[in-house]
């Protein structure tokens, strides 16, 4: 499969990499970095690295800012970001990217245990993960030509606990390498409208 | 208690006057109609709804829109309606609103089934009710001077299905003065950071 991953350079994009690179093409895709370059809070930059790429069989994004900040700190404007971003950012690589999916392609999204799970300073992360799992059991019924669309919903991964663990007291991480394997089952397996809770 | 009653004029919202009018103050609100008149995509609005109606005890919002569409229709601008409206409008319903509420006042959103259990051209409600109901399991850890905050998830009404009905064969409507039933137990209760399903 050539399999378009965006956020390649992360930790769980190069986690992700390792686990399908042995068996797949992948295209390599950062905001900075990698042999394509996206802004996904652009739809303009996703339009463009379609063009670019061409048709595909998987796409994965890695990827996606929100804010930060304890409630007390926090206005409208503060939301700007994760709905710009890793919400509407992951919304539209779906609404581009089934122009140049093969059938049967699967798009595989990236939200996170906060919308479950929730700590302080948390809740843009927690509105923009609840409403991407929400998105994807919805417009996986709606997929053309045999296309599929699942998230993964990771919890804190123990190559972030060096800078996260004070966030995070009390969860347990997971290797990045655990998390990659549900990327695998999202691209290589058939079920679609699925969220993959790791951890 | 005051409460703040958004949508008075709605299916939902009446049910909602009705079953706690006798115990408490009820303020009306609506976007055309009512005791106070309030936009809640428009933040402006709400501020100035505040500054006019004063400190409460509870706020209830039994309105917002989101776009029904097929999703092979929608694009980015599919989604706008939605986040500005049923989604940041309730989010800032309580950034906004915490600045005029009483000490343990509380707040109770309207999110919807289609977050869980979704339906053709409903991706965007999905998305947005996801989102409230995961924004409000975070903000519940971080309300200020012993507020709170719930989501009612009400499934099709009874009193819709004259025009829903084709758009959600097979669910089981349930009458609006049970989901009132949930409102009270939101406002009346104790309960924080909850989802309350209702069918």
């Amino acid at each position: 499969m050539k399999i378009l991953l965006i956020g390649a350079s992360g930790i769980v994009g190069s986690a992700i990499e390792k686990e399908l690179a042995p068996r797949h093409e992948i295209v390599r895709v950062g905001r900075n970095s990698g042999q394509e370059r996206v802004d996904i809070s652009d739809s303009q930059s996703i339009r463009k690295l379609f063009e670019r790429a061409g048709s595909f069989d998987a796409l994965i994004c890695a990827a996606g800012n929100v804010t930060f900040a304890p409630l007390a700190d926090m206005s409208e404007d503060s939301f700007t970001l994760g709905l710009q971003d890793k919400l509407m950012g992951q919304v539209n690589l779906l609404l581009i990217g089934r122009e140049f999916a093969n059938d049967g392609a699967s798009f595989t999204f990236t939200t996170g245990v906060l919308s479950r799970d929730p700590i302080a300073a948390g809740v843009s992360a927690s509105l923009v993960n609840g409403g991407i799992d929400a998105f994807v059991r919805a417009a996986a019924l709606e997929m053309p030509r045999g296309m599929r669309v699942n998230t993964v919903s990771p919890t804190v991964l123990v190559e972030a606990m060096d800078s996260y663990a004070p966030y995070f007291r009390g969860f347990k991480p997971v290797p990045a390498a655990d998390v990659a394997l549900a990327y695998a089952k999202s691209v290589e397996g058939l079920q679609t409208g699925q969220t993959y809770h790791v951890g």
